[in-house]
């Protein structure tokens, strides 16, 4: 079991700082640091890459993702082990 | 009668730790141990694994899948029953 | 006319503990017996089977279905009528 | 001029124990007896039977239809004059 | 300038008992006499009439139409001038 | 920079008695005189075109435009410069 | 790291008057400088192209943006370097 995880939002808060992978209901991928959120799932990327599968398509530096076009966000450090 | 359901998140409580199956609007369907829910139905599951029917597509770790991209959630050991 | 009917949620109340057909937005349809519900027309099922027509096509035992994926929710034993 | 409507919902008032017409956004049909809806237009419907143009498709005896799946209900006794 | 319309639901209220043409998201084309309306942009139509292009496709009498399928709605008058 | 726009509502205040060109998420195009806007973006328009491309479709005069079908709004006189 | 991003509409502040790239649900894509925003994320664009690829297919000059159309918000200098 993970700890310190009670609400949704609790991910989010301990994956500040860290690379996050967020994928979206139009089919997007983008991989990026996670620097801020908020309660509609807004997001703030750094070092932004939208990916296509394994390979980078293009750098999109810092970018607001709108919380309603996502589908899953996963911590890079899980998804990798 | 499944004793102590008396409202739709109670069966989210009761899950809790233990192996849930989501199926989301998308096609994609995701299995992993339930760590945390909320109103809106977002959840944070744990080992998640994103299936191709009953074989495993991707490893996703840690996972936050927000609400509104869910049509069912189904606790893997009353569904394999 | 059917008695105790008078706001749309009654007939949701009048149906628990028996089993209910569930067709969704997706084109998936659902039989199970209403263990809850609420304002936001989210249900659990139990004993839920994913219908293909009149074939069982999935046993998905306990079930959250939640309530903006439903199209309607007819009680088994007046569909059947 | 019809008498007594000046807010949409007292058409749906009006219409309660008699036949109304219900299509939706997915293309199904509805006819049924109007016995309930509420502000969200969900609403129950006796005798409720599946339409295919002016064919039968299926009994669905009571059923409760999510309002916002709904384009338009209709009268049968108006939409038939 | 049109005198009269400071806010766009005093157009829906100079309109009220006289001829509408309402576009809907789903491709209908309604053209009725409108008799009520809502702040969810709701209507009841009167003599309402499902075009194809300009042919009556079907007569609807009185319709209760869910404001959130609709793109337009124009008064007929002020259409065709 | 363009003065006097602190919000995006601004912008819509700023246009009225103006021509503007409005895009929607189902691909139609009008342009028209702006008359009256609210904070849901529903718009009023006079002497209202429906486009295709540069050509006019179709004259709807007085038009009640739903926000929640807009992608965006955009003043004709800037749009040509 | 980023200073002073704490939530997401940060970025939004920070960017103002500065050239911004917006990809849209619509596969729509606009460059421009960010006059205004809100916390719906309708956005004013002043020079607003748009784009198809690095190419510019229309000039819009001073264009609302409905911030429901919204995927994605990046600062331009950051999606270059």
């Amino acid at each position: 079991m993970v700890n310190g995880i009670e609400r949704p939002l609790d991910l989010l808060n301990n994956s500040k700082s860290q690379e996050v992978m967020v994928q979206l209901k139009s089919g997007n991928k983008f991989v990026g640091t996670l620097l801020a959120f908020d309660i509609h799932i807004n997001l703030v990327l750094e070092n932004t890459k939208e990916m296509d599968g394994s390979d980078i398509k293009r750098n999109l530096g810092l970018t607001f993702l709108r919380g309603d076009t996502i589908i899953f966000i996963s911590p890079a450090s899980t998804s990798l082990k």
